[in-house]
């Protein structure tokens, strides 16, 4: 992922709309994008953008190049989930998504994400955007624009330990070792009284 | 911090020894490398390493650009506590320090490493050989090998979150908010019965 613009010579629509797309997400955040802005920052027919890209979620995740479905992700999580087992359900899910071919990638996108403050943006818009929200409508946890960042934090973690710095045991370590470790720590973000701010 | 070995037309010894070490460091690890290695793959006198940089540990730090001291940083959450607070003061010792003004260039220093292959080698032998073995060698807690890679995963989790990517209310959370929330997971990551691997 380059923040490249046109490229003189030979231009290319897709590429400058995406180039546009994340200089608009990162600069004004994804809720302060339209698909109308992105389209004349790329000088561009709106109705373009919505062809080649479909809505602005879509468009999203194409400028992040996301090796992962965040919807799909979020469904998987919830799917059957109640609050009393939330914690361990996402700690599984996120280790079989994470040992999966689609792991490799999404490290590299993390690795890269976060190394610039223009890129560490998108990947807040990603996270808020794509999926606390997607948590927050599903309604079960209280506060969750509180509980997220904790949550979030916890996970985080785990990718840089396990699949980016594969610091020994925990990247051997099984599922669930990891599980028995990490979900009570999850849990307890997720129902725990919150301390005031 | 660039791999840059020596710039041709102005030798400078100094950088050449650094470039030397951080490529030594990233491919054979710490305990692997010496100072002597260092030396010849610099083309200098050991001697000169020894002057300009003191001990392994020290040259390791120059080549690493670190802000932080880290000798200083465990000497700190170690000072005065027990195994019944280290969650609690660990975290208050962290807060300390990144909220000060060394947090700045430590982000900076986080970002740019985890960003290459190579340089997350780097931080993972700065966290294994700076910070582990001086915990470990404190011997307040059993099984430091296991239990370390745990609590690394939230505080570097935590680093991302409110001073990475700056996500809130976390970012701008009080400190008494982030130990209640964070000090627990992080005792009982020092003090639980470890699963099976």
């Amino acid at each position: 992922m380059a923040r490249t613009g046109r490229r003189p010579g030979k231009p290319d629509t897709r590429e400058a709309i995406l180039a546009a797309a994340r200089d608009a997400f990162a600069d004004r955040g994804f809720d302060k994008t339209s698909i109308r802005a992105v389209a004349a920052d790329a000088g561009v027919d709106p109705a373009l953008v919505h062809h080649y890209f479909g809505s602005k979620d879509q468009l999203f995740l194409a400028a992040m190049e996301s090796p992962l479905d965040p919807k799909e992700l979020v469904a998987q999580v919830l799917d059957g989930t109640t609050l009393d087992n939330l914690g361990e359900q996402l700690v599984r899910t996120f280790l079989k998504v994470w040992d999966s071919p689609a792991g490799k990638p999404a490290a590299a996108m993390i690795r890269t994400m976060v190394s610039k403050e223009w890129s560490a943006r998108l990947l807040r818009e990603f996270l808020l955007s794509q999926i606390l929200r997607r948590v927050a409508a599903a309604a079960i946890v209280s506060e969750p624009d509180r509980r997220f960042p904790l949550v979030a934090s916890q996970m985080l973690g785990l990718v840089m330990m396990r699949y980016i710095l594969k610091i020994e045991p925990l990247a051997s370590a099984s599922h669930e070792f990891v599980v028995a470790a990490v979900a009570p720590t999850i849990q307890r973000y997720l129902t725990m009284d919150l301390p005031p701010a």
